[in-house]
């Protein structure tokens, strides 16, 4: 087992390791030219509008017809929000409730006035308009340049676990999966949550959760790598790019992590009973989180953190269970409202949310990027900066509303 | 009929149009020397003080023996609002509620200090007095540089109606009227709320008014200029600047502005039986708005948009009552306050609130001067930026509390 | 009697005075390397942490074996507030909830980190530790460099009151005292607190308060400086830096400020009988203000004004009461409790906090330092104002947080 030196000392060097993952720190707004959730599908009935914000941009979405379809939520004329009212007059167009500016749905396009059908700038002027994919229970809107060729779906979500790997569990774009789960608004930069979310270190938070006194697991007080193979790279071309804690042993038994489960100096021992084997986390492009195995053996659990504004975040957490039949499905849906949501969501999760605002004074202005004391423990958020600045499609800018102030 | 080139090409070039009304753009804090309303003279007993602010100036004014004066609301010692808890010891003074500086209502000046009364300052300072005028049920201050020569406040009212015009309505300067009316604040940049005020496009958002419905009015679905003399100007030296939407028929019965009752790409029609033969709108610098021959026919709506801070102003609306005897003028309170106000000013002039506040983000930071898309419609707003930059006696500047950080 | 012709006229040149405390102007963060009370002692019981804020630090404060220790409340790792949820699992550390950095509180080192108890940076970096005096029934913190000598803490309290003086009052560091207090937070920039602290002018705000009328003091409408030796300094190396109004008659009954109690401009009288002999008021180095028999005679007043942040303060109110024997003691705590802390601190010195509140937005930008108008009754602060830039021990510069912002 060789010592993953290089990782390690890199992460203590701000200023070296600063350097690597300029791109990143510039990425306050997000990283655009990606695909996000933006809502759940059965959060959308037939005919319904909604509106949401992702990287601080604007966006009005309508299900009609059963398609879903997203538009800049900000009329050409005056620049006001659809959504505070928005009206469709005729299939396949909105209306803003103003003026009467009048878009098409698919390609955003003015395609007239109420009150001036001739109006020279239509068919001249349009709206920005979101790809959008409706699949694996949820919304997915692409944020990006407008001449920018859209990647499928796929390569924005985790890489699929094998079904020969060992500690398989269902990939949330398997067949037979229902992914259940719920989104939240968060006050913190999406870097600091996303960080939070796969950070091997942060276990102490959950120490006291209920959801550890229940399952009896022997929860680590933390984690640190030990070996040059404790991170996995995904960087294959047109796959997903992320960045794995090998926190079980690997196909080989090896072990690139310890799991540290006593502090001598402080006379702590974890508690619990139960050991999990390969409860390895993984982290892709734009920020989307697995855990594998968890809340329990044969379960993912998977997390976004959609950057909304500078300092706002959705939070996403959801879980795929596998069914065969309606009956194991109605079970999974029973299990997951009435145990899982509280459990694990609320009562485990609940803790990560007060811990990523909490860092959000000191990276408010930068200033924590140039401050941190990263730790060895820290060799994968390093690493993941990293990975977004080689990868990243692109880093979005401040919404247009700031114009000059920025 | 001519087409109205010019002005409605201009609408839509925003870079040529906007450099001519550049200082149009910069009067984010209101036009200076100008006269504004600050309260109604019924909100006043003898012997009150009340505080406002217009222009992001703090005003003090009080009654005394029936008149009127307006102060800075600022003591020059510390810096102190006076109106926290004014005091008058003596008639035509105020007292500094902190370290009794004291001040003459009718010019300003430093009159004595409580316990400092041979204090070498006094004498020699002064806080800005404003001009004031209590007339047409109204208290109006003046604005302004203190050497600016202070005009009639008839020249910052709308140019009255002549007994001769054919849909002449009582105006609010008129003898034997009432003004009636009230004031509220909202939450918007005082030039997108005049900018909505007269706005010949944006009849959309009262369709479903209550108003609407109850007085079978037949209301376009919008106006669009169709000749040149689509906008009147009063541009006369010594009298009221304004642009008239000539929106009815005019003198010789000729139309200038079409109605348009149905959009055929969206399936539109008007509803509603009673045409309003002149409705003309008419904005008037320092942003007061007459609408003629409504709520109903012989009767003028006023509304003021007085700038209070950056982000806010104070929505005046106001109804000219006539009346020969003074039981016609109870009925006309009575059908003010049970009727009108309701119906008029809440039920209908709502919608125009919130409508105002949507535009003020994407014009706050300067942005939605660059970037809007004005059309055909718009030919009148462009044209009234293009009046006030002519005719303002000046751009008011940011408040000095402010000092270099603007 | 002279006449104090200087330090009347510089009060009132703005821009020659200025020159004069430019180091003042800058203190917009308060002063550093100085004392400030951060809790009374009772309210910390024994195993406690607490949490503050003093000229924008955030300090952590613990009480372990009945010592106080004070350290950075700033996890170094990635920047979080420790007080958050703090941890002791050994004497003598704190442990960040977060990861685990766990430091010393007598040193501030990193001592262990939970999960990875061998890092490297374990031994090799420090959080800042703060001195800490406990004396007087206060818990004292040093705010300065980490390499600044400590003072002792008495040169930062008023230079005590000597036995031998003819209106002598128990000092608050005398034996046989109990120092009984509350105090609050304020709106306001700590030097406006500290202006209206000492400030001889500002007595009208009180002229209603109910312990005026309880008491039946003869107050003065104000007091004006009429001697050169109106204002006393003290300036002695190695003792507290303050300057004295000397409101009653010196130690030769001479009488160097007037009591102003007409004003005949104003028909302005003080009511009131007992005229109180040696009013005296003081303010020290970093804010500290001593009233001499007031609220009795007998009874020594004290207040502090502790920066907080640029636009909070905390406002400390404290009465020092001798006591010969436990009944006594008893019965001086059941007459603050009951009396004084109604009657004072909240029926009289309320209408100070809403004074500093009013003087905030003048100054908060800088610019009531150059537009005030101080007149003769500013000598003291003028005065003060210089005596800060000659003996603060260093300018507190901005909070780490706000970073390239300032």
């Amino acid at each position: 087992m060789n010592i993953m030196q290089k990782p390690i000392a890199e992460s203590r060097s701000g200023t070296l390791g600063k350097k690597l993952y300029q791109p990143y720190i510039d990425a306050k707004w997000g990283l655009k030219n990606h695909w996000y959730p933006a809502f759940f599908s059965n959060e959308f009935a037939e005919g319904e509008f909604k509106a949401t914000t992702i990287c601080a941009e604007p966006i009005l979405i309508r299900r009609e017809d059963g398609k879903v379809y997203a538009v800049e939520d900000r009329c050409l004329h005056r620049g006001v929000k659809m959504s505070i009212k928005p009206h469709c007059f005729k299939k396949g167009t909105v209306t803003c409730w103003y003026h009467g500016f009048t878009y098409g749905l698919d390609d955003g396009q003015l395609k007239t006035i109420v009150a001036a059908p001739d109006d020279p700038l239509i068919g001249t002027v349009s709206i920005k308009v979101y790809p959008v994919a409706e699949k694996y229970g949820m919304i997915f809107v692409f944020v990006g340049d407008a001449d920018y060729p859209t990647p499928p779906l796929e390569e924005d979500l985790p890489k699929p676990l094998s079904k020969d790997y060992r500690y398989y569990a269902p990939n949330l774009t398997d067949d037979n999966v229902i992914n259940l789960g719920i989104r939240r608004p968060g006050d913190a930069n999406w870097r600091l949550a996303v960080e939070n979310g796969f950070d091997p270190g942060h276990v102490l938070i959950h120490m006291k959760s209920p959801y550890v006194y229940a399952s009896n697991f022997k929860v680590q007080l933390g984690s640190k790598p030990i070996s040059d193979r404790a991170l996995r790279f995904f960087e294959e071309p047109n796959s997903p790019k992320g960045v794995m804690n090998v926190l079980g042993p690997d196909e080989n038994g090896d072990v690139h992590y310890e799991r540290v489960y006593e502090n001598k100096e402080l006379g702590l021992k974890s508690k619990g009973a139960i050991e999990r084997p390969a409860p390895n986390t993984s982290m892709w492009l734009p920020g989307v989180l697995r855990v594998e195995n968890f809340p329990k053996q044969g379960l993912n659990l998977y997390e976004w953190y959609v950057p909304t504004t500078e300092d706002k975040y959705e939070y996403w957490e959801l879980i795929s269970f596998p069914y065969s039949n309606e009956e194991e499905k109605a079970e999974a849906i029973d299990r997951f409202e009435n145990y899982y949501k509280e459990a694990v969501f609320f009562g485990f999760n609940n803790d990560d949310l007060w811990a990523r605002d909490a860092m959000q004074p000191f990276y408010e202005n930068g200033v924590g990027f140039d401050e941190e004391k990263l730790g060895t423990m820290d060799a994968v958020i390093v690493n993941w900066r990293k990975l977004v600045s080689r990868h990243a499609r692109g880093i979005q800018g401040p919404p247009k509303e700031l114009g000059r102030r920025r």
